[in-house]
């Protein structure tokens, strides 16, 4: 098959070659529960630069070359001999981790935190290919408004701005605020799952016009440019108090001072985006109460969950498609910040 | 002053006249923390025709004459010594219970179960009248968009909808499903809650067109006639699992079995009418893990989150304005269910 | 092997023999996860009498003959090809249910709930016997210190009290009470459970002063007789004002319309006995605001938490050892209440 | 009346006279809320030595000379007119905050958040004297087995160590384990919560023998010295997972960088000393999606509750006495970790 393969790390991000569109041999099916998908559709992260850059490799355990895509969906090809409930042709969405579902995180349905699980794209070969190897239990059917290729980037992106909202939208009450920082490919999928779970006015927070703008499409209430201002812009909307919740989709530079600095005593501070540092005196933490909390991905079922709202209309994903032979330019667009929304790679 | 005053129970609500129209004394402040209140607006609710009925004679401690009216707006016309922070003039809406603050209820939240709490209306004179003592913790001043006669029916209605629907949405998911029995004054409101608190599709269950239509403009998702097949209907929509939420807004004759039968396993039945009983064999309550749970109006700030939402448009409510001197009408137009949404008295 | 075998219901338990002990088929490996046990204890329960009178015809399929027992615990004997982790003779104890992991339920980490499930001994074959079938999910491995015939009840009995104590504790605070009625095989694992896991003082209420005495024994505050007077004592107990909560292992005859009478205001009531009904006006559940919650068994998780508590000293069973072929005797000592905790049959 | 008065800041804490004990004129009524209390005793804390160094100033509004002592307990001496409830002699302990109960932060049952509040001993004059005026929304009656000379530091070492506590055992599960850092006069009422709140193992975490004995005596289950291995001993004994739940009492120093590396994928770190820094990467907050939660004193509600704890025994509190005009020694003590538990000043 075809596939755009890592062969090596690049610090700076200054090549134009990122990875290498050739044929390599196709995935087979190894245990019992292995499903190979054709890819219909392959999202192009954010991370996957990191992982050019090589910031992931003391967190996980890879070998190059390898094949990157970590935002995978596409109709199941083929299936191994345990695999119940799945029909080849069926359209499916895959959850980022293949998990057995035996260890105890599984078992409380906190699969993110799984001892026992597999992240194809990261730590084994992804979706930037014609067909992918995956788990049965990654798998969710499409439902039938849903075709693969517009709803990859939900696996990964939307996930985690799903849960992270969620999670804020538990304690948000109407007459609160909420401030979203990046109303990017992340953040704008974050700000239309506040708006349809919960009742706080939301609150978005980018550098650029065009940001701001997909913002106020998405359901933001009000939009604050990152202009060095925003602190004391979201602090006057609030009433002096700051917003109740802040979800840093940034999570570098000088986002996460101001993020915390926004957030009201006895809020939360949800921390989506890396890269960055947080500082903070010990003394602040205590007179104001905040509380910071890390977010990775999001669970099956809360890709279940996501992929209910899609289905209904109430979140929509920004795309833009590109050839899978075009990933070098996907990612230049990425990283160059030329992408609204999502980029995709189709095979 | 004037009021329509109830001297006599009427257990059959046979009567044309409940209430009656005459001069009565001035309320005057006879605590320090007291308010007098001009009233804008008091609604006329259920509750009313059962205290006339002598349904609660046995519940709460009040004498004969007395002034109905527990839902109340207006502006504040004088305040004792150790009132701070109103002033005459401002636009007000009276939580139902007068309460002392002091109790560990109140301390934690809870002022609905305050031991010590006054219940205007109630256990004491209320609203249908020109003025009205209540005290300073019941007050929450109006947005400049909101006026009195507009929202006094939030107060106990609109309130008691809003803490039902507010509980179901902290564990509604997207893709799960909350019924609600009933679109008439409280259940037009919960409907209108549930949208703007949750992303679970609303499902409306009432015997009469005007209320699905009205359900339809406030946001269900799906209407089902109360035809005797309803269950069996709920079922259908819901996959055969039921309603992960059933909000009980009836909670009379046959309404409450159904509602019981319609709730999903580990799901949770909100019964907030009253008038009928709850029978099940405790072997059903084990093996589906049904919840049922009590609705007792809501809190003061909870009053102040569905300030809020009306401020905002989120939730509207619909009401029959009627003089003071019209109570009786407004009353049998009530009791033979001849309003869409609240009747509100107006002095 | 040998079983000690149900051939027929019996409503009036009148027989002497409930069921036969004799020569059946072992039962073998058919899915690559099946599991075979060699059974260590299998407790008696309450629910056998229920199977054996033919009350859980109606809510399981199951033909007879069948073996009941569904609280097991023993050592691995044969594993099918897709299990992993586990080794012949390994000590184990069995989770009640046999799921596929699959479903939503299960994956939100509520298997109670799973769509996908068998429940040996009560749809199935169960542990009055001297091997098994399970699945390679129900196991968990036993702490060195724990023998498999002497934690055999937890899975079901132990478990079941768990669940709801557990569910308790979480908003039960210091200065609070808490009630168990019954202070039998549930009821005493559920005083420990509450001793462990909060601060409120706990009431035990029981017929019998062996049950009385052993609440104490297991840590209960205070012991009341249930004499017709019980609910009046817990409210002389509690200031006037009820129990916070209240756990309910009887769950028949007067036990349940006075457990809900003795729970506070905004209280809840745990129903985990069965047999009876719950029966409560409308206008009651809602001036009270109380919840009334149905428990069913536990989840995996929450069984590895209850062996975590038996395994430090905290948790202890009364258990009597019977014969597998001496399974009648033990059966018409608990119908008779001759059991002081759990009866277990060993093969 | 006598106090033991602040006339100046000393950032180096090198004088040997801190406070002088001098004639003040005797406190008055002054709003129709307000309670005269006769000090039984006043609780000395580390934050009175923060105030001396001048660290507070910015973060509150006072002018020397003041009175510190923001720990009080005693018996109710006078009472404004508008007091309900208490008569003089009673014997009360004060809450550290005294509020107006109107905000919304206290009518949602989080008054420390209040933003009407005032905090004797820290922004108005404190207890380190023979009165103090407080306010009778601050006031808890004691039971009348509970001194207000043994309870008084309760009021917020106390209150402070309850707090996180309670957090923490509301998601601690058995099995699962949690680590307190720092055995000193907050730590050995946090340790003795936990063991009553939860069934996790606790682990004590001190660089003294003396913290480390208190420690085990206090129910902690493990203790390890503070000695540059901690992380390493801490990983070891849960698995290599790290704890659950870390509780940091110390807050400056390696104690933070050590405690949030302790503290397991997906736990929770709860700061409470101060004087430090928190430095993290945002992308080790994503990876291990740990939550870093901040602590601010306790509610009112959270007082009663201690003290219903102490009342039944469940938390004991290590005292050592002085007399109010020793107070520079009882300072110094403590400075210089001289001091086992808390000292308290007696007038
Ligand atoms: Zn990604
Ligand atoms: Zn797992
Ligand atoms: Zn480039
Ligand atoms: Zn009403
Ligand atoms: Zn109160
Ligand atoms: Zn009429
Ligand atoms: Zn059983
Ligand atoms: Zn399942
Ligand atoms: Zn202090
Ligand atoms: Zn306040």
């Amino acid at each position: 098959m075809k596939a755009a393969v890592l062969h090596r790390y690049d610090e700076t991000l200054s090549s134009d070659t990122f990875v290498h569109y050739e044929d390599v041999p196709d995935p087979r099916i190894e245990k019992p529960t292995d499903v190979i998908l054709r890819v219909g559709g392959a999202g192009v992260c954010r991370t996957d630069l990191h992982i050019v850059e090589g910031i992931w490799r003391s967190k996980v355990d890879v070998q190059l070359p390898y094949i990157m895509g970590h935002e995978n969906a596409g109709w199941v090809e083929e299936v191994g001999p345990a695999v119940e409930g799945f029909a080849v042709g069926d359209a499916v969405i895959c959850h980022p981790l293949v998990t057995s579902g035996h260890c105890l995180a599984c078992r409380r349905g906190d699969d993110m935190h799984a001892t026992d699980s597999q992240f194809p794209g990261v730590n084994a070969n992804g979706g930037y290919a014609d067909y992918l190897r995956t788990g049965q239990r990654s798998l969710i059917k499409l439902p039938a408004g849903l075709a693969p290729k517009d709803v990859a980037p939900y696996t990964d992106a939307g996930l985690t701005a799903y849960r992270a909202a969620k999670k804020a939208s538990r304690h948000l009450l109407p007459g609160q605020f909420v401030t979203v920082i990046g109303a990017g490919g992340l953040g704008h999928i974050g700000i239309q799952v506040l708006a349809a779970l919960c009742a706080a006015e939301i609150i978005a927070v980018d550098r650029s016009d065009t940001g701001l703008a997909l913002a106020k499409e998405c359901g933001a209430h009000h939009q604050i440019r990152a202009d060095g201002e925003e602190v004391e812009n979201v602090m006057a909307l609030t009433g002096g108090r700051g917003a109740e919740a802040v979800i840093d989709f940034v999570g570098e530079g000088e986002a996460v001072a101001k993020g915390l600095a926004m957030t009201a005593n006895a809020g939360f501070y949800y921390i989506v985006g890396y890269g960055g540092r947080i500082e903070m005196p010990t003394l602040d933490m205590i007179t104001s109460e905040k509380t910071i909390v890390g977010n990775l991905v999001g669970t099956y079922p809360e890709l279940v969950e996501l992929m209910a709202l899609a289905d209904r209309g109430l979140v929509h994903l920004a795309t833009r498609e590109y050839r899978l032979k075009d990933a070098n330019q996907a990612l230049h667009d990425l990283h160059h910040g030329r992408i609204r929304g999502r980029a995709v790679l189709i095979p």
